[in-house]
This record gives structure tokens, sequence and C-alpha cells, in this order.
């Protein structure tokens, strides 16, 4: 299947350029109209995407999956998946597929009878078993859902490690993991490597509790555990949405971070450098993360030869104010 | 068109039920199934929507332009606007346009030519004649395209009256404005109303700087104007992105909101009451307008009788802790 970026390439223009002319909007020189038609007929490029794709069963379009569009995890991610298709000439379409597989369902449903080129899938509601059955090109990002399925993650069991490492360093002796639900995959690894490390530390207590990876979610079932004992000086939050909401709890009970408390969160997204204090954390590179899925997807519909099946990726500690104790802001 | 709403309500059935049937995942009676299917020949529903499409020239898609996913007011519009459609059984496709009006075209060529039943934008860097010419159902949600396009939008010139009027009540005397940019509309109506209400006190001062809609940004004007002067007792900031990057470029100066400037946001996103301070803000009926936005564009695809061809819902003011002088968080 020709995509504009063919006929760019083809044409030796910017795709750009063969946007403009395609929509007869803003300049294009008379002489860069001829290469461009010429490329267009010697690549049979198709402006109707839709009557071709009945016989090629394929469109430009991208679906992203993402559970929760409100955390802001998930718009970063998509920003980079997005940029890296429309280099490629392809469309991201991004769908919210919610909590529920039935939404999941629906829209993976929705695209394909659409003749979506492919999916990247950030959520996991569904049963790998559905995806694998599904026949068309699919990445898994930020989840592992199948062996089969070509995935790009980071190394959410280092991270872990690297929170518990940083903690003890730090002389802590009773840290309270806001973790993410039992059913995803990458908080379980998170939880792991952070039990890994504990282990070799017994007299380091912790308790966990489960919440889901929002704001409120995570501020809810803190202030419950908080009013229980406030007896910690640590807490390690799975994401940075839900480190957002338990500064948020501290707060409301007049515990100061990091004075009181350390915080550290989960995934180095942008809004963690803007809080009051700013956000320790672990940060997974997103936009490498989003770039990377959308190459593979992208080699996949085009037939090219994967070079991996499964790419991961270092995380790294980012200290920030959250944890520095004694420090006031 | 059938959709699969239709087929749930001639069924007399939930559209999960329906698409549990469809997928052939999941629990549905015998008797359940008997009837989804008399009801989709009765209204002759296809599955294929593609080969569908090339008949009625529709599909169930709807297109969402943004400018900016990784401004939170965008993603909370999106989730109103994906609700909405899906309990209408249509899927929303969400596109981020970005800063240009390229890939904003690329967008909606792409998604036309395969079919999207409508759009809803919320970006404005394409002229307006360009989305009149387009031969395709359109509501513009918080941005005035056209009197020719259904528009939804909040009143801004209200807002930016109420937020005026609100710190003429708390007597600042000096006030730094971080207004959104030139070429958006609805930026333009909120400084007018604040205008307004201004030259009824000429003995407040009032300094204006324009930065786009993100947190970077305006923390980044907001440093550069305060290294200038820091002779303000009010920030009022055109967006709640926009408030957190002036929050933070405060702190960073070692300027204490409230207590030595007050500082008031606009749109009413979520994050606004999990910050430190929490912010004080023009809130929209976010989820209000992504609702009635996209019943709107459905009324107008399913060739339904407009109620009315401009929306226009009251912001209010919410006081949060960013305003309240001389209180110490």
């Amino acid at each position: 299947m020709a995509t504009i970026r063919d006929v760019a390439k083809e044409a030796g223009v910017s795709v750009a350029t063969v946007s403009r002319h395609l929509n007869n909007k803003g300049y294009v020189s008379n002489d860069a109209k001829q290469i461009i038609e010429k490329a267009i007929t010697t690549l049979n490029y198709a402006p109707n995407q839709l009557a071709r794709s009945l016989t090629t069963k394929q469109t430009n379009l991208l679906g992203l999956l993402v559970p929760d569009i409100t955390n802001p995890f998930f718009p970063e991610l998509a920003r980079a998946v997005e940029r890296t298709a429309y280099e490629h000439g392809y469309t991201v379409v991004l769908c919210n597929a919610g909590e529920t597989s039935e939404k999941e369902k629906h829209y993976i449903r929705s695209l394909q009878q659409n003749y979506a080129a492919g999916f990247i899938v950030t959520t996991n509601h569904i049963e790998a078993d559905f995806y694998k059955k599904l026949d068309v090109p699919i990445v898994a990002l930020d989840r592992n859902l199948s062996e089969a399925i070509p995935t790009v993650t980071s190394d959410n069991v280092l991270g872990g490690q690297l929170v518990a490492n940083y903690l003890v360093e730090q002389n802590v002796k009773r840290i309270l993991c806001v973790r993410g639900p039992l059913d995803i995959d990458v908080a379980n690894d998170r939880m792991r490597g952070f039990e890994e490390i504990m282990k070799q530390h017994p007299t380091i207590q912790y308790d966990t509790i489960v919440s889901p990876f929002d704001f409120e979610s995570a501020k809810k079932v803190t202030l419950q555990q908080l009013q229980h004992t406030r007896d910690y000086d640590a807490v390690f939050a799975s994401s940075d949405a839900s480190a957002i909401g338990v500064m948020k709890a501290a707060e409301s009970l007049g515990i100061h971070i990091p004075k009181d408390v350390s915080l550290v969160g989960y995934d180095g997204i942008n809004i963690g450098t803007l809080l009051s204090p700013e956000l320790t954390t672990i940060a997974q590179p997103i936009s490498l993360m989003g770039e990377r899925a959308t190459e593979l997807l992208i080699a996949l519909i085009e037939g090219q030869k994967m070079t991996a099946k499964r790419v991961v990726f270092p995380p790294k500690l980012v200290v920030r104010n959250s944890t520095t104790k004694g420090t006031e802001l």
C-alpha cells in the first residue's frame, strides 16, 4: 500500500508538500505539483482510502487504545505515538477504552471493521487470546499481553528495585506502598522488584494498599490508610498520578512532604516537575517507548523484518524535592 | 444507517448485550441471542462497516480534533465526548492535531477518506472556509469557527468578567494577565470580559502577556515578566494549565501563592483541586459541553431537527486556596 510518505519519497519532496498539493491549500510550485502527480501515478496512490481499502483490506489508520486518557501518562505516550505515525504517513486514532473489556472490544471491533492497519494496546482488560486471534498487527505498549505479541515496556522490576534501594539509602523505617491494580502486570512487576530488595532489609516494614492509577482513587485509599496509621516515613506510589493523590491526602491531614513523609512516584510525567514539591519518581522514557512501539507496528504492517519482538527500556530514578528530607520549600 | 444502538433498541436489550453477542464473548442467553439476530435481520445491520460504508459513504466513526492532548482540559473533554458517543453506538477517534494547520488538515482528510460520520473540532488553526466546504457534519467545541457551524462553548466574556469582579472585590491593585494566544477567540473573549470590568476601575493596573495554553510556556513567559517586575498582587491565567506554569514560576522566585500573589485560573480541570494550593478558577462545565457537542453532532449526522445551532453554557467562579490572602496552607 502506497502511503503519502511513499509519494513524498518518490517525488523527492516533503510529506507536507504532498499534503498541501492534495489539499489544494498553501503554496506548491508548479514543478513540484508535476513531480508529485507523477509519483502518485507511478505508485498508484489512491486518495480514496476507503475504496482502496476494500481491495487491500487496509487503511492508514493506527488504533491506539488507552485505559484512561485523563491519566497524564497516556497523553504523553499518545503524543509520541502520534508524532511518529504522522512522520510515516499514518493517522493515529486514539481510543479511550476505559475500565471495561466491553468497551475495549467495541473499539477494536469498530476499528477492525474499518480496516485499521494495526493497533497499539496499552490496556489489558481483555484476555490475551482475544488479541492473538485478531488477524491484524498489534503491539503491546507498557503492558505484557502475550509472548506472541511484540511488546515495548520499560523494566518495571528494575524500577521497583530502584525505589527500594533509594529508600533504604534514605534510612526510612516504614513505607506505605500505594500499588496499582492486581491485574496489571506492570504494577505487579514494580512491586516484585520492590519486594526483592526489601527481603534483604527485614528491619524495614512496609504496608501495601491497592489503588487504580488515578488521582482521586489514590487520594481516597491513602486517606483511609493514613487515618488508620500515620506511622510512615515514606510512600511509594506506583504511578505519578497516584502520587498526586497521595500528596493531596497527606496535605489534607497536615502531613508535610517531604518533612514528615518522603514520596516517590513512578512514570516521569511532565507534571511531576510542576508540582509543589516536585516529585521524585522512576522515569520511564515515555517518548522513546511511544516511538519504538509505533515503529514496530509500522514494521509489522509493512511486512518488514522485525528486529526485536520485545523491547525493554531501562527506567531511571529522578530525585526531586518530594524526598529531600528536612528541606523546606 | 443502523447502528449497534438501533439493534439494541429494536431487540430491547442493552448495547453491551448486543456487543457481547456480536463478539461471541461473555454470557448472552439463547433467548436474547434470538431476538438480537432478529433485530439485525430487520434492520439489515451489517457488521462489515467498511463494505457498507462504500454505499452509505458513512461509518460510525466520529473524529475529535484537539490541539494538545497533554493539556488536561482536552482529555476531560474527550472523555465526555467518548462516553456520549459510545452510548449512541458511535466510536470516537481522537486526533492530536497539534499546533499546525497542516496536521489538522491531514487528520481531517484522512478521516474523511475513511468516511468518518462527522467531526468535533476544538482546534482553530484552519480558516473557517476550509470547514464550511467540507461535506460532512461538524460541531465546533470551545471554539467559534463560523456562524454556519453549530457551536458549543461556555460564555468566555462572562468568565473574564467574573475574574475581574472577584479581583476587584479582593482589593487587588496590580494584576498580571497571562492570556492565551491572540488567534484563539475564546482567549480573546476572556480578556474582553476582563477588560470591560477593568475600565470601570481605572485605579487598578494590569499588564498582559501572551502564552500558549501549556505548563511550560506559561512558566517561561511568567518567569520573564516577574524578573522584570514583581509588583503584582494577583495573576489571572486564562487556562488552568497556564496557571500551573504560573505557580511554578512564582515558586522558583520565592513568591508565595496566595500570601504574596493571588492566582486565578480558567477551565476547572480536576487537577486544579489536587494542586497546592488548590486553584481558584473559572469552571467551565466540561462534561456537559462535551456531551452536548456530541449530541448535536449525532443529531446532525442522523438528520434530526437541530434544537439549537449555538449552545453557550455559563461558567462559574470557584474560589479555592490560591486566592485566599493571608491564609497559610
